[in-house]
């Protein structure tokens, strides 16, 4: 998962049968597992990425066993999702690596396929996990609605999240920026990663950033060490980063975090940290 | 309210009395009257500006004119709120300079004020509006409903509306950025302020910046001229500008824009850029 990269075109194989292909759109980002999966992957951890794909219906399905003789010499050798030799899934496999060819091989069968996207389809799949996390924060007769209402707003970097964060930073660590129309408060564990109300509204899980910076950190395009040394994801251009003007500022010392803001550092840096 | 900026401190008087001071809390942005202002105000213009503010009450209000002749020397000569003479209220005053021996005068008196604000209140009242208008949209009958998923998702940039601001901007007009992820699909004239569903969804009304483009150019503190010049507000201070990096690609030509653009831009530059 953490693989996939922007473009990357994938497969839906699935009953033996494959009926989307789909473009990804972004890196994959930490998440909980729907809550709409319901028992499929009972099995699966409660944990893992979101990546965001924009699929296209094939119309019939395929099914890979039918051309398998064709299709066989295509697959790779190792970690095929389908066996070469009888068809056969391969219950091993999740999202593998199957090449061009096969890709290719496969949609110049599929019908209803014309490999372009409308993008009018493709919604942003993580403010929508965002918002159905949201819809069931206020539904819960557990939280008062006070906290409810600050949940929300830390959301979006407001309301009392935002003003326990500005008791502890005073500026974006990257830019310097001081002024607080020009900062983010940003959530260094994302807030969709957070189990408890408490962990949503921490001061020491916030950053005050300045929004290009809120972007990259958001995406795990940068990170932090404890020392205050800014690591940069190999996903991020050095172009893109000379561009937003941030290549110098990426090689100063940040400053050091305390051990509160470390504990969540190091959740963004295994977790969202594209390394 | 154009002059008022982020720090200003205001009283709040109605009916002869103040019962709030507040802390003006962003510079104005335009929008339209809320619908909750109901019958009130019925003679104003139906669209205007927005001032954040965040208010504390008195508790017990204060009238002025019960302490007109120790107030009345230090009112304004111009354009006071209160006649300094009698301690009747001037009805053509609103929003008018007071000056702080005024301001001082008043909560000196007043019991319940303290002059702290808790942060934890302050909702952002842009968003708010945003919100509300959102809701009232998806209320309304007359508009189908894959209209209003796109328009909700206009609003933060995304789906039909991005993708047709795609069709004609390629790129960040002032860092060049054309990675996807690092770009913003921003309105030229507000979301909020458009009146219609066509507007909303128009590709000539959008830009894709950078996420500090897109702050700076959503507060106001830049602009565009048709020809491809920056604007940059005296409002936005020179020490940010370089601080975001951006101080250079100010002074570049960011390229001619359409006839159709220039129609929404000349209602960002007049509108929303604070001049």
């Amino acid at each position: 998962m953490r693989i996939a990269a922007p473009g990357d075109r994938v497969l839906s194989y699935s009953d033996g049968v494959i009926r989307y292909a789909g473009v990804v759109q972004d890196f994959a980002s930490p998440a909980f597992k729907p809550g709409s999966f319901g028992t499929t992957g009972e099995n699966w951890s409660n944990d893992g990425w979101l990546l965001p794909i924009a699929w296209q219906s094939f119309g019939t399905a395929i099914r890979p066993k039918d051309f398998i003789t064709s299709l066989g010499p295509l697959l790779p050798l190792k970690y095929s999702p389908i066996q070469p030799a009888t068809g056969n899934g391969n219950q091993k496999a999740y999202l593998s690596e199957i090449g061009e060819p096969v890709f290719d091989f496969i949609t110049s069968r599929a019908s209803g396929f014309t490999g372009t996207h409308s993008d009018e389809t493709v919604v942003a799949p993580l403010d929508a996990l965002d918002d159905s996390l949201e819809q069931s924060l206020l539904a819960d007769p557990g939280i008062n609605s006070t906290v409810k209402q600050q949940l929300t707003l830390a959301r979006k970097g407001q309301g009392l999240f935002r003003s326990r964060v500005g008791t502890i930073e005073k500026a974006c660590r990257l830019t310097g920026i001081e002024n607080p129309q020009l900062l983010v408060a940003s959530h260094i564990k994302p807030w969709r990663m957070c189990t408890t109300a408490a962990e949503r509204l921490d001061g020491a899980n916030g950053l005050l950033l300045a929004p290009h910076v809120d972007r990259l950190f958001d995406r795990g395009l940068i990170s932090f060490r404890a020392s205050g040394e800014v690591l940069i994801s190999p996903r991020l251009a050095i172009q893109d980063l000379d561009r937003l003007g941030l290549r110098d500022a990426c090689n100063r010392d940040c400053g050091a975090f305390s051990p509160e803001q470390e504990g969540y550092l190091s959740f963004h840096r295994t977790q969202v940290h594209l390394s």
